[in-house]
C-alpha cells in the first residue's frame, strides 16, 4: 500500500499518481492534498494525526514551502512503514509516533528511526518535485520492499539526527493555567490548540476562560446552541475552541500558530 | 466493495480509510466527504441519488449532525447491499430506493430492509465515531459478508421501524400550480426542487413561474443565453431551477428547505 | 486501468463511478473533478498535462460545457491509451501529446490517432451522459480491451479529421518581445501562460516586463520574499506569472484568455 498526502490541490496530484502507478501496481490511498501549504506545523501535525491509523504502507508525504531550493529528499523507516518526502521536518513527528505505535514507548524515538537520503539531480527549473523525484522515489521504495530501501541505487543510509527536525509545540499547565498556542484549525473552523484534554477532563471543570472569554465545557457541541462557542476535548486529545454549527476561528479570533490562554473553572 | 461518504471534510476521513484498510482487503471508493454538513435532508437525498448506482457493497455512509450525542449505530441490509451509519434517518431514503431497485416496487419498501445496532462503548470525549466506531463496524461487515451481519459480536437485530426515519417531502400538484420545497443546491449553485419532472414535462409547457418570476422551460442549459435563468428537468428526476453559466440560488433567492411555488404554462 | 476526469464537482462523479463499477473490476483512478467547467481550453490543458504521466489506460475524460446539447460522443485511441468523452475538442491536444509519447514527434500526429464514435440514444432531459453514455461507454472499452474497441455494438470508426478539433494557442516571440495569452490559472494563482520556457532561460535573462510591469526572472518563488511577484518556468515549460506565498492572478491581474506582452530583459 502506497499512501499519498500533499499540499498540492488539484489536478496536480494526479500526475503524481499517474508516475507512481507506472512504476507500482501498488493500491494507491489518497489521504488529503489540502494540507496546510505554507506550514511545516500544520502538516506535520496532520500527517501524526492520520497516517499511523494506516496498515504498513509506504508514506509518499510532500508539503514543501521551499520548493524550487536545495534540500534532500529522505526515506523515514520505522517498522513496517516508510514516509518518503523532503527534508524539512514535517515526517520528524509522525515518524516518532509510529515508533511509539510500532515499538512502544520510548525515551527516545528518533533512536528507531531509519533514515536515508535519496540522491537526484534537478537541472531544470521545470522540475516538479512531487512528479519527478518524490513519486518515482516512493514506487521504488514499494517495490524494493520497506526493508530494503538501502538496497535501491541513488539511496544512502544517513543519522537520523542530522536531519531538519520539527517539534510541535508544548502547553505549559500551572495549576489552572494552561500556555499553549493554536496547532492547526479545521476546514471546519474548529481550533486547535496544543493543551492536552487532560486539562478540562478534570471532574469539575465546567468552563473555561480562553485569552479571558469564558465559554463552557461540553462533551459535544449539541450541549450549546447553535452558533454559541464551548470548549471540548477533540479527536486528537487536545483543548479545542469550537462554536456548533459554526467557525470556531472567527468566533475566538484564532488563527494557527496563535497563542493562547486557557484557565479552567470548577464547579465547586 | 466498500464505499465511504461522509461530512468530514478533509483530512478526516483519510484517518477512517487507514482504519477500514487496517481491518479489511476491500476495495475502497470514496462517494463525497462535502455532504450537506448540518441537513439530514440534504445527506439523505444525495445517498439515495448515488449509492444505488454502486454494484452490491457496505456503504459506510456518516452524517452526523448530531455528533457526540447519544445516537445508535446501526447497519441496514437491503439485498446485497449493506448501509452503515448512524441511526438518524439519513440512510432510510436510500434503503428503500434500493429495495426498490433490488426487489422491485414495494408498496411498504421498509419491510424489506434488515436492521441491526452495533453496540460500542463510548468512554471518551475524544471518540470520533467515524474512525472508532463506523469505520471499524463497516470493515466487520464487509469481512463477515452482507448475509451473515447477524452474525458479527457486538451486533443484534432490531425492528427496521423502531429506527429514526426521514422522509423526503414530496410536492403538491393541483392542475397547473406545485407547492414543493428545495431539497439542495449542488455545488453549482443548481436549485433542486421536489417537484417530479412530469410536472413540466407535458407537452406544451414552454414556461413556469417560480415564486411568480416567469423563466422559460428548456432542455438544456445552452437553450438560454450564459447568465439567463431557466427550469429544466434534472437528473434526478425533478424539477431544478438554474442558470445558463451561473448560479440558480443566487437568482433565484433560494435555499435548501426553502418552499417553492411553481405554475407552469401553456403554449396554445 | 481506469482514469476519470471531469468538471462534475462533488458528489456526481460518485454516480458515475458507481456506473463503472458496475461493468468493469477495472481500478478506476480519480484525477480531478474540479476542471475548468465553461473552458474546453483550460480542460484540454490539465488533461494534456496530466494524463500521459499514466499507464496505458482507458481514460474517461468528460468536460461539457454543452451538456444537453447535440454533439457526438467519441473514443480516441493512441497506441495503448484509449480517450472518451464529448466530441467538442477537449480530447485532441491529449491524444497528440500521447501521440509524442508513445509513437514519437510526427508532423501530423492526428495521422496516428485511431477514432470512434459512440452512438447513444437520449430520450430524456433527465440523461446524465456522464453517468449514462459516457461512463457506461468506458467500462465498455475497457472491457473490450483498447485495441478492440471497434468490435463493440454501437461504436463505429470515423476520420480523427471529422471531429471537432482544439489548438491550444501558441506565442509570437519576436527578439525579446513575446506575445501570448494566459492558459489556466491553476488553484495557487499561479499565471500559466502560453509563452514557452525557453524565452527567459536564456542565459542572462534576469528580468521580464509583464504586460509593462517589470517582475524579476527566478528558478524558485523563494528567491522573492513572500508576497512579491516573479516570473519563472513552471512544471509545464511555460513562463508562468506567480507571488510567492501569494496569488499571481490576483497581484497580476490575469485570467485565463487573456493576452499577455512579455519583454525579457539581461543582465550585460
Amino acid at each position: 500500500m502506497l499512501t499519498f498526502a500533499s499540499d498540492f490541490g488539484s489536478p496536480y496530484p494526479a500526475a503524481v499518481k499517474g508516475v507512481v502507478l507506472s512504476r507500482t501496481d501498488a493500491r494507491v490511498v489518497d489521504v488529503a492534498h489540502d494540507l496546510p501549504r505554507q506550514s511545516i506545523r500544520g502538516a506535520a501535525f496532520w500527517l501524526r494525526e492520520v497516517l499511523p491509523y494506516f496498515p504498513p504502507a509506504v508514506h509518499l508525504a510532500v508539503v514543501d514551502p521551499d520548493v524550487g531550493t536545495e534540500r534532500a529528499a529522505v526515506v523515514l523507516r520505522v517498522g513496517d512503514h516508510a514516509l518518503v518526502g523532503p527534508d524539512n521536518g514535517a515526517l520528524r513527528p509522525v515518524a516518532r509516533r509510529l515508533v511509539t505505535e510500532q515499538v512502544g514507548e520510548r525515551d527516545d524515538p528518533d533512536a528507531f528511526v531509519e533514515a536515508f537520503e535519496i540522491d537526484y539531480v534537478d537541472p531544470a527549473s521545470t522540475t516538479f518535485h512531487g512528479r519527478d523525484v518524490f513519486g518515482p522515489a516512493a514506487a521504488d521504495v514499494h517495490e524494493a520492499g520497506v526493508h530494503d530501501v538501502g538496497s535501491l541505487d541513488r539511496v544512502h543510509p544517513v543519522e537520523t539526527g542530522n536531519l531538519v527536525d520539527h517539534r510541535l509545540p508544548t502547553a505549559a499547565v500551572t495549576g489552572d493555567r494552561a500556555e499553549g498556542e493554536v496547532l492547526v484549525v479545521d476546514d471546519f473552523g474548529n481550533v486547535i490548540t496544543n493543551v492536552p484534554g487532560s486539562f478540562i477532563e478534570d471532574a469539575g471543570v465546567t468552563a473555561v476562560t480562553v485569552d479571558g472569554e469564558r465559554v463552557p465545557v461540553e462533551r459535544s457541541f449539541a450541549a450549546v446552541e447553535p452558533g454559541e462557542p464551548l470548549a471540548t476535548v477533540g479527536s486528537h486529545g487536545y483543548v479545542e475552541c469550537d462554536v456548533n454549527q459554526g467557525r470556531g476561528d472567527e468566533a475566538f479570533g484564532l488563527s494557527p500558530g496563535d497563542r493562547v490562554v486557557l484557565g479552567r473553572e470548577r464547579d465547586d
